[in-house]
């Protein structure tokens, strides 16, 4: 999340009274964050038209003037989907890509060097401040400056070069969703328009179909596990390590449960102290090779005791259903399916996912 | 920690009836973990001296021929390292840093294009089969190669450009600790020398003098908070964010406690969720601007009822001891005294820092 919302789009400062309310039960009418979750679909389908000639014109001038890096700006489940892109961009087009400190354009004063970057900057609401210091500097520098923000008339979207709306529409659950989902979506329309990858391109296109049914998928047998945990280690590799980061942040913040996201390769070593019987583990394994590493990583788990749940595209007996897309949208998939259960477990918990219990109130990061 | 460790010097593959002997207490001889880390400021002190003309030859070279980006590569503490020297470059050389995802090259198979990029790979072992392959990709991509290992006959070293051995000596324990610290040095000697800054110079050479009085520090009053503790967040921002991630890999690693680690930023958003009253969470905080950020978040999060326990360099009442000093060098200060305190912390928990409950057994990370 950015560390300014705006009061137009979402509303986080509610009061501590409001915050710790009775619970809601599952009765009642579908939570925002449930409704919000279930718009990605049409959302992207509205980001796609809306932003087809401005991505051509992007494919154009990165191939016509190749940037000698990447620069990603973002916070929270923002900063996830730029992980997605740093992977989608580092092994489709080979540029490395650097995730900007917020801190250092605004605690250290410190202006980025060179002309020839590609900055990408994502935000739900484009008014962070640190995030707008970050992109400022890179801006003066020389950087080439696409925007993707909800917010089309924010203070970040008037700096773009090249201004890709997510048209998400309004957002005003406290845990973003819809705009997390677009803005993934969004990177690999990028890349796909950048490489002229046509496959990658249909995969894009099928996700306003896609991710509805995605988003019907029966994942309930991961909820009486999760239901009574304290901890939880959630496992990705390659494009899928950002859903499982953007997955261990909404258990946090709306089931109050500490979930740590890992890659299949860092797990393996010291994290794995803590694994004791029992220990649950929720894993995202993808139908490509880093979904096999995956695999490996919760067989290892599974016969020290783990309590695993793996969301598999290649159907293994007791997994989560997922369906088999190209690789590089199938976490996009798994995150929709994800984010309905997010939902119910706070649910199932006592909890409302729309007022978390220790809501951070309005924060400006500087 | 990398994905696999020399025989020389480490042995992971104990088996796990060793790992579940009966703990150790505290009144035995010193742990391998305490005497390791204990060695630190001698190894910087080789390090430095070994290291001097290439170190020197190094800067020449990178005046005269800035990288338009600057890559590392590296897992676990050596990762943690990583990120340390990320905020370095990005504030005092300007340039972006990207970390090389290791499945980029291992598993997907892709080329990092152009050259003109800064390489830095960090290892203890040299050996890692992953971290392998993506350096072997850059350095065909034309990539200058710096490498920061420990066993300077590795073949992580025979792909050097630029040689710095660590020299810290062997490293038998299975929490890395000397190693992470020399790294740490060694990657604000290399800004030193690109940047020609002569006050970072002398704090680097301040370091062995200076480290062994850090470990002497008296951090016991975060021993009864923790010993009974189950989860904790590790505070940290610029550069003490890379100490915020390796005391909370060493607190899960020695201690079987899930701790994380969040910026001062990142924190005061979702993950705040999970903070109920007393629970606990150790913060770093440097006498530079990074610390008001950090000391901010944490009386936000004491106003909740949290535990906190800080480590302050600027000394303010109730903290745990650090001596003020460059705010670059100071996080590995803070480190070297966090090393004691978890090697305590674990041996006051019934367990013995050298044979974590779940060791991981080596693995070949492909």
């Amino acid at each position: 999340m950015d560390g300014v919302r705006g009061p137009i789009t979402k509303e986080r400062n509610l009061t501590m009274s409001q915050a710790s309310a009775a619970p809601r039960s599952a009765d009642r009418t579908p939570t925002l964050m449930l409704t919000e979750a279930g718009e990605a679909g049409a959302a992207v389908g509205r980001f796609l038209a809306a932003n087809g000639s401005a991505l051509q014109a992007l494919g154009e001038h990165l191939r016509a003037a190749p940037p000698s890096v990447v620069v990603t700006c973002a916070r929270g489940s923002s900063d996830h989907a730029a992980t997605y892109g740093k992977y989608l961009i580092e092994t489709l087009i080979g540029r490395p890509v650097a995730s900007a400190a917020p801190s250092v354009a605004s605690v250290y004063d410190r202006e980025p060097a060179g002309p020839g970057a590609l900055v990408i900057a994502i935000s739900q609401s484009g008014k962070s401040p640190d995030l707008l210091a970050t992109v400022d500097a890179h801006k003066r520098a020389g950087a080439h400056v696409v925007v993707l923000a909800n917010d089309a008339e924010s203070p970040l979207a008037a700096m773009a070069d090249t201004q890709l709306a997510l048209h998400a529409g309004p957002e005003r659950s406290v845990a973003a969703t819809k705009s997390c989902l677009v803005s993934m979506a969004g990177l690999a329309a990028i890349v796909a328009t950048w490489t002229q990858d046509s496959a990658l391109q249909a995969a894009v296109e099928s996700l306003p179909g896609a991710l509805p049914l995605a988003f019907a998928a029966d994942w309930h047998a991961a909820l009486a596990p999760l239901k009574t945990a304290t901890n939880l280690f959630v496992i990705g590799r390659g494009y899928g390590l950002a859903i499982a980061q953007e997955a261990a942040l909404k258990l946090k913040e709306t089931c109050a449960l500490h979930a740590e996201a890992f890659s299949a390769a860092e797990v393996r070593h010291g994290p794995m102290a803590i694994v004791r019987d029992g220990f649950p583990m929720l894993a995202f394994a993808a139908s490509d090779r880093t979904g096999d590493s995956v695999r490996d990583a919760v067989a290892e788990f599974a016969a020290r005791g783990a309590s695993v749940m793996i969301a598999d595209a290649t159907h293994a007996a007791g997994s989560l259903p997922v369906t088999t897309a190209h690789p590089a949208v199938e976490p996009l998939l798994m995150l929709q399916s994800f984010y309905r259960l997010a939902n119910d477990l706070s649910l199932a918990r006592g909890l409302d996912p729309d007022a978390p219990p220790h809501l951070a109130k309005v924060t400006r990061t500087l």
